[in-house]
């Protein structure tokens, strides 16, 4: 680069293949991030990145180039009188390109500085003729079938960023109030929870597996020796792991066979729960409450930018709903109230109100957005409709569990106190008939030891749908699986 | 509690449905770390935790209590004329408590304070006659047996906190220095990196399975519309994110499913994937190196009493060899210059060494602990033993790899550039018959802005080996998936 102003490689194999000293490296790459959050005008800079457009008249070419550090581009501003015109030809939309150049304040509004190009290198053209991204404005459902080359509009970057700051929000939480990230098993031997249909895991061969002498599947042959399945939820793993060192998460991906086309709903998507020994279900909800309202302060803390993109791109009460959310406490009533509520509200829901009902997100919704106007954590719910590890009331109809509804969400988070005692415990698993062999290493940790304690789960791409404001989970998700798609 | 010494409740379900100002809970909970780490004598401390064990004579009894929060126990003094001894009785090794007292220097060598017991409640008892922690010095394999109680044990807590300690650290390294934490799908359609035997993932009835009219499997009917497998790496979608947003990795469970019974092998593991556009292989070996330097020194910093437990324990060399290995340089050298040392070493290796060879730990081996003592990063490997996606050096035979060589671990990292131009790439893919209907995506990477990148894979398990000096993976992670084995 030190002899020519400009090096036009497609492909950079020569390039790499010269010795470190001749080549753009030695001199550091600068983040856009850096160059527009700590500009210092004057200083010879190195930029690497995308075009997202290109424009300009015979004598200037203005080039928007965005290196996915931060939503804005920087504009490369190219002399065309110093540079060969067949050289620039390449630098269309999507092209990959490094830029040597001189950072200077811009003329230009909204950009503090842009940069007086010296010298170009692209690494990679994109065929204005056949590559999608071309025209801004793309639906998100065609970007859905391109979830490759996604990642490169400005939509699913601020998403990508933002969804990246909330996992390591979540992480820094735990750390910071001294949990132990337990990972938990993804392939599992038992469907103790029942939360949903399981995907099998199998090395059999299908076509040609091996039988037991009934003519049924012979499982003992499969790799571990029984089916298995994908896991459903952490949590009892997480139990496990609570009544050893106090205080765990499990932060990983878990799995729904249910054939549900919905904008909610993933077969694949991940998961936070947390497990405290020692906390009741007030504990558990106060650390649901300070853990959501940390997550929503680190991300208008640290995301502003992708959150102003979408606020206005999207949703233009975004902000303004994370920061109401944060402002006041949630509101903590019982399910009974709830139920009461719902049935004088006048409103007509799809599914009627009654004490027993598995409430549905028209009926949370209602509650959080209509009646109360803030965060509804709800308690003591049905022991029918609740799964069995929850601790029982001595009312005998209701357990302690604890949901937390959101806006546009409903249920954001699920939660209880679990029964710690071990007869009650196995008198409600014979009572539904889960088969004790599948959990006796779960009943154990009431038979020795037992201890009162508490956790919830915080479904990953729901967080992120109400931080981001997006409408659809698929959207949210770098490479969505659902019914018939496991594209990529 | 406030009208009573002690209060003995096995169950604790009577307690809990008190009202809240007549429990414990009112006083919070102190952490055994905390009392330890930064403690204040005369303090009147609540601590609550799990019985390790009881000692003592008729005057006074002595409760080691761990809570999880640190390797060590706090030490409880109980005095015995002022407790009822039928209260006592289920305080044995295993038992939950709570333990209200004030915290007071203590006379025995090795703890700073200890806790003069004021009111004693029973969480839950452990049957000494059944709970099979009683008696110290269990061995790991007894252990992995009972993997749902072994986190209970002064071995699996330190390694659990390590664990954690080391999987917050590598969040935030990433984070720190501008990387996005990409989730790469775990269920995929394709197989393209070949890394290893897969687990399919199914919804048929694999006892009636849906047929195609040659009598094959239908995966038409299947949950996703194909057939589809576990991950066996997540680097080829985290290439798609490096294209788009400069800097990624990925942190997930990934699998094998070979029949490997080795100390070494896992069929479920973690994997963290880093991904940088615009690095070539010096870069990524740099990165590599600092990475690696930065977690070691973070567990110093951050885990060291457990860190001097296993010490102790398992490894007296431990410490020393994770400060050795930050102090220097690695060594760098090319695979060929690496077969000539092993040639000429004079050592009978099971594998004999030829140009060509894939390396095994027995040579890694070598060349880092009886050769270099130094970790080493070995570069530009035959092509013929690495992968698809690698690129090519202009030798024709050898390509852009790297594989960072540890202490007793052999292999932690391999990495490699990645082949950025399309003709090569496609070229490659033909010659080793890749149907390239499975990578089409993978592809358009090289289409459309294509840039020079590079990455690589550390095996987190790999990890935790060398940091706690562990001999065997099933005992660095909390329930190990192995052949014929997925309990709990």
């Amino acid at each position: 680069m030190n002899s020519k102003t400009t090096l036009h490689l497609y492909t950079h194999a020569i390039l790499l293949s010269l010795q470190k000293n001749t080549r753009m490296e030695h001199l550091r790459r600068n983040k856009v991030y850096d160059l527009l959050k700590s500009p210092e005008v004057g200083k010879e800079v190195l930029v690497k990145g995308w075009v997202r457009t290109r424009r300009g008249n015979k004598q200037v070419a203005f080039i928007a180039l965005n290196d996915g550090s931060i939503i804005h581009n920087i504009q490369v501003v190219v002399d065309l009188a110093k540079f060969d015109e067949e050289t620039l030809k390449p630098i269309t939309t999507g092209a990959c390109i490094a830029v040597n150049g001189i950072l200077v304040a811009s003329p230009a509004e909204g950009q503090p500085v842009e940069i007086q190009a010296t010298a170009i290198e692209v690494y990679g053209s994109a065929d204005a003729t056949v590559y999608p991204l071309q025209k801004k404005g793309h639906s998100l459902e065609f970007l859905r079938e391109i979830a490759h080359l996604r990642p490169r509009t400005n939509t699913f970057g601020a998403v990508l960023r933002i969804r990246h700051a909330m996992a390591f929000a979540i992480h820094k939480y735990f750390n910071d109030h001294g949990f132990c990230y337990l990972h938990s098993p993804i392939i599992t031997g038992s469907d103790a929870e029942g939360a949903g249909a399981m995907f099998h895991v199998t090395t059999l061969d299908l076509n040609n597996p091996p039988k037991t002498p009934e003519g049924k599947i012979d499982y003992s042959q499969d790799f571990f020796g029984k089916e298995t399945n994908l896991t459903v939820s952490g949590q009892l793993e997480g139990e496990l792991g609570a009544m050893a060192l106090g205080l765990i998460y499990t932060f990983g991906p878990t799995f729904r066979a249910e054939n549900s086309n919905t904008p909610r709903h993933l077969a694949e998507f991940w998961m936070i729960e947390p497990e405290m020994a020692f906390y009741d279900i007030m504990d558990n909800m106060d650390l649901a409450e300070d853990f959501l309202k940390y997550l929503i302060t680190y991300a208008l803390e640290h995301c502003m930018d992708d959150l102003e993109f979408l606020n206005k791109m999207y949703d233009n009460e975004l902000i303004g709903r994370l920061k109401s959310v944060i402002a006041e406490p949630f509101v903590r009533l019982g399910y009974t109230e709830a139920i009461e509520i719902l049935m004088k509200s006048g409103e007509k829901f799809e599914y009627p109100v009654s004490w027993g009902l598995d409430l549905q997100s028209e009926h949370e919704r209602y509650l959080v957005e209509k009646h109360f106007h803030h965060p509804v954590i709800l308690t003591d719910y049905p022991k029918e409709i609740k799964a069995f590890y929850m601790k029982q009331n001595p009312d005998g109809k209701t357990v302690r569990a604890m949901d937390v509804l959101f806006p546009r969400i409903g249920e954001i988070i699920g939660g209880s106190q679990r029964e710690e005692n071990y007869d009650a415990l196995v008198a409600r698993i014979r009572e539904l008939n889960i088969p004790e062999k599948d959990v006796w290493w779960y009943l154990e940790t009431r038979k020795y030891g037992t201890a009162p304690h508490s956790g919830f789960g915080l479904g990953f791409e729901r967080l992120i749908l109400f931080v981001t404001g997006m409408a659809n989970i698929r959207d949210v998700i770098p490479f969505p699986r659902t019914p018939l798609n496991a594209e990529f």
